[in-house]
């Protein structure tokens, strides 16, 4: 994984996510609002019409932003659409039993740009049925962004304008960045969290700690405590490393 | 002219004035845009349809907003479109030889909040060619949003929404929570912590990945890893059950 050199700006290093997006207009008026705040990494996994991008609605929404969404990349999963990335947010209005920390639209653009070796992606679910379950649980934090309680259903290219806005508005120099997980050695890259997660399961089944067959919530919650951590890359080996030792003692 | 009670929420006194716009899909994004941040009052000004507020356009980008839609009010010009409020501020991309001062949207969104005496308008041009120099004169400041200089055009809908947000932002600091980690159960005592430190030290030794006599830094990174997480006591008992199974593994 090409990791970002410390002082790439925020621009470089953020990436926008839509999973699943039927109207091909929305994802040409992201385009537009991602670039007019400079932005211009966008990843479509699985979008309704798969020529989603020559759309004339999606060129007439994309405006003076053609560029972007001609350079949008069309993946399958969710996977492909985070590779190379090292932090995750999604965004989402509802609030859920085992969801990631749930943080503002200011505090996400704080940390990312005060945390120059971040490589992140905001994901974005479809436009009336949200994002599933279990992509939320692979991402390190949940956007909600605030709202109106009575009605707090923001159209999709709107969510993302206001992303993509309060990023640059992080970026300038006037802005006080939130920062908030500190940690000092490299992000670990999410496939690196997912194969941490695969072998730490195994462990815990061959421990009998774990019911394959009836493993109620244990997972989810183990993920949403490292969620919240940022993790490093060597603190990923240790866990590997333990849930090895634990493999070997439950064979011996 | 009604001025607002001293106390009166940012909700009840800004208002939202679109100057002659040409697409009714717009006026219906922006009643959504609108609401979804608590705002209400939206005022017409020439649209290019006079019926722009029945298009079936309209209604189907207003959504959850068609009270807003249905209560917009349509006049003839700016003067009656400013009726009842005492400040007012035009949104421009475009900067003029003869402007009033040029603030963002925070610092907008900021003064008006604290003032509870200001009735207040932001004033939207047209879309392909804003809004006309006599207005903008007309008006006490005009805004800037910050974006890419290379393509600075948001779309109208997108503008208005970015506007909503720093409102609501500005008014309800709270929605903000203080720190970005959030979390739903108890928070660990410490000493719950160091009890499961201690617990997963043991577990550790048993199964030969930490050596009690040459430990390194692995405890002390492992205790930095979940100093990061605000652990809560579910979480602090899911662990220690971890320990128990490895322990009673180890001893099979």
């Amino acid at each position: 994984m090409n990791l970002p050199e410390k002082n790439t700006p925020v621009f470089n290093r953020l990436r926008f996510v839509l999973v699943e997006t039927s109207r091909s207009g929305n994802i040409g008026a992201v385009a537009r609002a991602m670039k007019t705040m400079g932005f211009s990494d966008l990843v479509l996994v699985n979008p309704r019409f798969a020529d989603a991008r020559e759309d004339p609605e999606a060129v007439a929404f994309a405006s003076g932003a053609q560029d972007v969404l001609d350079g949008a990349r069309i993946v399958s999963d969710i996977g492909q659409a985070l590779e190379g990335c090292n932090f995750a947010a999604a965004v989402s209005a509802r609030l859920r039993e085992f969801s990631p920390p749930v943080w503002t639209p200011r505090s996400f653009a704080g940390h990312v740009h005060a945390h120059g070796d971040l490589r992140a992606a905001i994901v974005f679910g479809n436009e009336r049925f949200g994002l599933p379950n279990q992509i939320v649980e692979q991402c390190n934090v949940l956007i909600n962004i605030p709202a109106n309680p009575a009605y707090s259903s923001l159209n999709l290219a709107q969510a993302a304008q206001v992303l993509a806005y309060e990023s640059r508005m992080a970026a300038e120099p006037d802005a006080a960045p939130a920062g908030p997980v500190g940690f000092h050695g490299d992000a670990a890259s999410l496939a690196q969290i997912d194969g941490m997660y695969a072998h730490l399961e195994q462990a815990l089944v061959a421990i009998d700690f774990l019911d394959a067959d009836n493993p109620k919530k244990l997972m989810p919650r183990l993920k949403r405590l490292f969620a919240r951590t940022q993790l490093e890359t060597e603190e990923v080996n240790i866990l590997r490393g333990i849930a090895n030792h634990i493999l070997k003692a439950a064979r011996r």
